[in-house]
């Protein structure tokens, strides 16, 4: 029978506060959900629950329902007010589940396919990561490259943002070295997103193998990625404010584009 | 010379702290801005500022620039502490600036052109309408009809993702019958974005006076808006969630669109 919680000392209570910061998810091995598509999304694709703290009041008719996929000797019970305190969102949701990490993949995990394939240097905004991974799977970017981040998967505005999409295993946490001299040992044609690049978008090409390339808003990509670049790109803009776009939407431009040259 | 503020009970750090509210920004007619860019922007598009609080330690050198377009009767100068207090972000900026309202335009000040249209229906997250009017800025959609939503536009998450593009005084408030009206009236090809749509993306006819009209994640389109559309038009996916794109990564991607069938 499912347990209930009722001291705020309770050393579960105390963990899933302890995972919302990186250093404990890589610790423990744990991290966290409370959104029950992404909860689905991640038993999906191979993720394991540990327990779940679980607010009768607060659970909504599809988180009852994804309850059943966790053994009922790990659902623990909790009353609203420590769900207030538990939880990452302002406005909870009924359940917060604790899950067991699956490690980062790295360089030796990596095989070249002939698919695109989407790298992202020095990205440090979990939204726009997410909302890249989101992008990536829609459009066929099926391996993502995490460049010299110092953000790990697990982070809640990554899965968030991601929409479940991080849960998918498509990405590959490597520095800019090892990325460069995985894509330059096979032969990727290496598209960089640059505000002035040489090329226009929809004159670039980006059939086939190619590695798209995207750095930060503020400082655009290093040097070493500058150089290697086969094509500097970039997306037309007639605005009236100097501004690039968001990260998250030239990356998508670029992938919807890279879509569109090999499919219509 | 510059007054400095010393008490917490101060009533302009209340009014800063008021002014989070949509009800207080609308019943005083001001709104809150706290970063260089964003206030260089509104006061490069016909704003003016109230007052600013500034705190000395925090105060970064691009915000030291721009505070000479304020008034010094109108500088106030407060302590570190008084600026945790009142800043919205968790890591504040030396500056916070009150700036007056330009009252938000409606239909009657809308007049047809012959350039694209953009069309928000009932989006109710700040920080999709700023990234979607981030974009079309860039994408040459100088006209925003933002339809039966409950934001104004000085909400922070707005200013914040648009980066200042808020202040270009682009945007319309109007209701679903209002923005029809306008749309059928003046002959604008009506271009829905529809998850199941029967054209594709890349299929469809974008050039010339368009209107893209884009609904929320979650329920889409109402059906008034369903039923008017001249082309139901989808986006292509390959990928293995099921979901959509963000609202703001999909209205990127038909604006790029339409920028790329008028011009290459």
């Amino acid at each position: 029978m499912p347990e209930t919680i009722t001291s705020f000392q309770n050393p579960r209570l105390k963990q899933v506060k302890r995972l919302r910061d990186k250093k404990s998810r890589l610790d423990e091995g744990l991290f966290v959900i409370d959104d029950e598509r992404d909860l689905i999304r991640a038993l999906e694709h191979g993720y394991q629950a540990d327990y779940a703290l679980i607010c009768e009041p607060l659970l909504k008719a599809d988180e009852r329902a994804v309850i059943k996929h966790i053994h009922p000797n790990r659902q623990f019970f909790i009353p609203k007010d420590m769900m207030h305190k538990v939880a990452y969102r302002d406005n909870p949701s009924g359940l917060v589940v604790v899950m067991k990490s699956i490690p980062q993949k790295g360089v030796s995990d990596l095989t070249p396919t002939d698919k695109p394939i989407l790298v992202l240097v020095n990205l440090q905004k979990p939204g726009n990561i997410g909302a890249l991974l989101r992008t990536a799977d829609a459009t066929g970017f099926n391996q993502v490259l995490l460049v010299d981040t110092s953000l790990d998967l697990y982070n809640p505005n990554i899965i968030r943002s991601s929409t479940g999409a991080c849960f998918l295993q498509t990405t590959y946490a490597l520095t800019s070295a090892e990325a460069l001299h995985f894509l330059q040992k096979n032969a990727y044609n290496i598209v960089s997103a640059v505000v002035d690049g040489d090329i226009v978008l929809y004159k670039a090409q980006l059939r086939g193998k190619i590695a798209i390339v995207l750095g930060t808003e503020d400082v655009g990509l290093p040097d070493m990625w500058m150089q290697s670049a086969h094509q500097k790109v970039k997306i037309p803009m007639v605005g009236q404010l100097s501004d690039s776009f968001n990260v998250s939407v030239s990356g998508a431009i670029f992938m919807m584009e890279a879509l569109r040259q090999n499919h219509f």
